[in-house]
């Protein structure tokens, strides 16, 4: 696999972006490309002499998009960027896919303005994986779109049960419908019709809606929402975690000789949890529904989150799943008589 | 204060919704009414043998709605269900206040039906005290309404700023509105409208957009969403909560003697932790923007949840938070011109 790097994108770029290409190629079977400023990506290459015998070249891109700027209007004017140049190196064929820890926003538009959508999704919908007590559990969409239509949210239905058939293995995934109660009267007008249309599919194992507490408890392998609710439940989680270790930490502090001799003992077990329950080790979110492999990493990224993001890409890329994608929405579409 | 207690209503009830109202009358200067099958109350209150001493009395109602039925429905057929009795007696005055840990939507429905909306209130709200690493966050609407209007929002701002100014007692308090970014041009069409009403309001201390990840972080005092948004959010921290911790024990039972040892060692501290994040402390949920008191407590809610919500009834009551909200909102209407 070849991938293209935004080496420009993310909080702690281009140092740790770079650092994450390096762990990877040295890990995966892959090539990649970083795209950003020459200069500055040769700098940080420094710190590993040798890495012109690695499997990395440096394409130049002298733009950046930042978080301000509107993600579409961005992607049009600034076509030196390194989001749009990445992205475009996929459009013409020379890299597999595009990873980024820049702006969701843009790359979710350069994505769809170059790569273009799948024939027969509305809306593209980015696919975050999130630790469950007895697995993972795919929530999408995650904040690519909002106010989208029922038949977006079941186009993320098709496309995220695919996704964990093809890339993690799982038969017949369970989808759950995110909503505010179990019965089918339940929830805001999307969700009610969305509900309709879902039981009706038989393409889909539709297994009813998933509440809040069901996201974690793990008995859907794929629960669909709308990308605000989606947004929002992921921040929201992500706040909660830090907010319980950061008083956990501090209760510690405030414990006493016991408690730091306790917190030292329990350490490498809470250490291999952390571990486990760390979203950096799940790397990156695919973007599901446009024209190429798309994957999207957390503004904060490092090192180590990258190079699982690529690890990510690598098994995301060889799943051959935009085919099986596309074979799903044309059997779709013939079904509903859409030959579009 | 007297308090109308729905003594059917919970997945405890009645003994541990009787149970708490014991606790409460004598820890607590009220007066409570126990609302529901008289035979099955009288059992449970057998295990109290001075409770005639008590300022504790029935009312007998020998009908019970329960979580699958349409709510508005049965609060109109089932006249004598005990949310619907407990909710009569506020309206005819004979209580202060009304407590359910029963069907949320049977409560929201009950006052509304009964106790009517305040004038200039669109929807009704739920406002749920979330503990933060700064101590406490009003959300609301957590999920009396779906599809609200950006006025209903607004209105959400008005009431839960009202609440946090005048039962918890902090001046001036910072709203924020849940979205998906900070910048004003982001959310969705509810959120971006919401936003524009409220930049341009001076009647409260609009803070800005509240991402996910802020709810946790206390900046806010009070965060304002639609009802689906906020039922699902509160729904997956109870549920992200409950798997962490279900991770931690299953992790220590695994980790062998020193882990085991370290928990025991530390168990004081996590209690006290535990204890300020717990939200049975927090007992109930003020319905807001009813012509009433009323509080709707958790499903699960046990005997020390259901006194900590006749605590917080309590306060509630002695704010005189409705005639705060009516008098704030009578301001709104004649700034806007509607005189109705």
């Amino acid at each position: 696999m070849k991938l293209a790097v935004d080496a420009m994108g993310g909080d702690n770029a281009p140092a740790e972006i770079i650092l994450g290409a390096i762990q990877a190629v040295k890990k995966y079977p892959c090539e990649i490309v970083l795209v950003g400023d020459e200069n500055k990506i040769r700098d940080v290459l420094k710190e590993e002499p040798d890495w012109e015998n690695l499997p990395l070249t440096i394409k130049h891109a002298d733009e950046i998009i930042t978080m301000g700027e509107h993600p579409a209007d961005a992607v049009r004017n600034k076509k030196n960027s390194s989001i749009v140049v990445a992205t475009q190196m996929v459009k013409s064929g020379e890299c597999d896919a595009v990873l980024s820890a820049g702006s969701t926003g843009a790359s979710a538009a350069a994505a769809q303005l170059i790569l273009k959508r799948i024939h027969g999704i509305g809306r593209p919908a980015i696919a975050t994986p999130i630790p469950t007590s007895k697995g993972v559990t795919l929530m999408l969409d995650s904040g690519a779109n909002v106010d989208s239509k029922p038949e977006h949210l079941v186009q993320n239905g098709i496309m995220g049960a695919l996704y964990v058939e093809h890339v993690f293995g799982k038969k017949n995934p369970r989808v759950g419908l995110l909503n505010i109660g179990e019965e089918e009267t339940k929830g805001n007008e999307q969700a009610k019709e969305t509900y309709q249309i879902l039981k009706n599919m038989t393409t889909i194992n539709f297994a009813g809606n998933a509440e809040g507490r069901d996201i974690t408890e793990g008995d859907f392998d794929v629960v669909i929402c709308d990308g605000f609710v989606g947004n929002v439940v992921l921040k929201f989680g992500e706040g909660l975690a830090m907010t319980i270790l950061k008083l956990i930490k501090e209760a510690i502090e405030d414990g006493g000789v016991t408690a730091k001799l306790g917190a030292l003992l329990l350490m490498p077990t809470l250490n291999n949890l952390g571990k486990r329950l760390d979203v950096s080790e799940y790397g990156g979110a695919p973007l599901l529904g446009v024209n190429g492999y798309c994957v999207i990493s957390h503004g904060r990224s490092d090192a180590k989150t990258i190079c699982s993001a690529i690890g990510a890409a690598n098994d995301y890329v060889h799943s051959n799943i935009l085919e099986h994608i596309k074979a799903a929405l044309d059997t779709e579409l013939l079904a509903t008589g859409d030959k579009g």
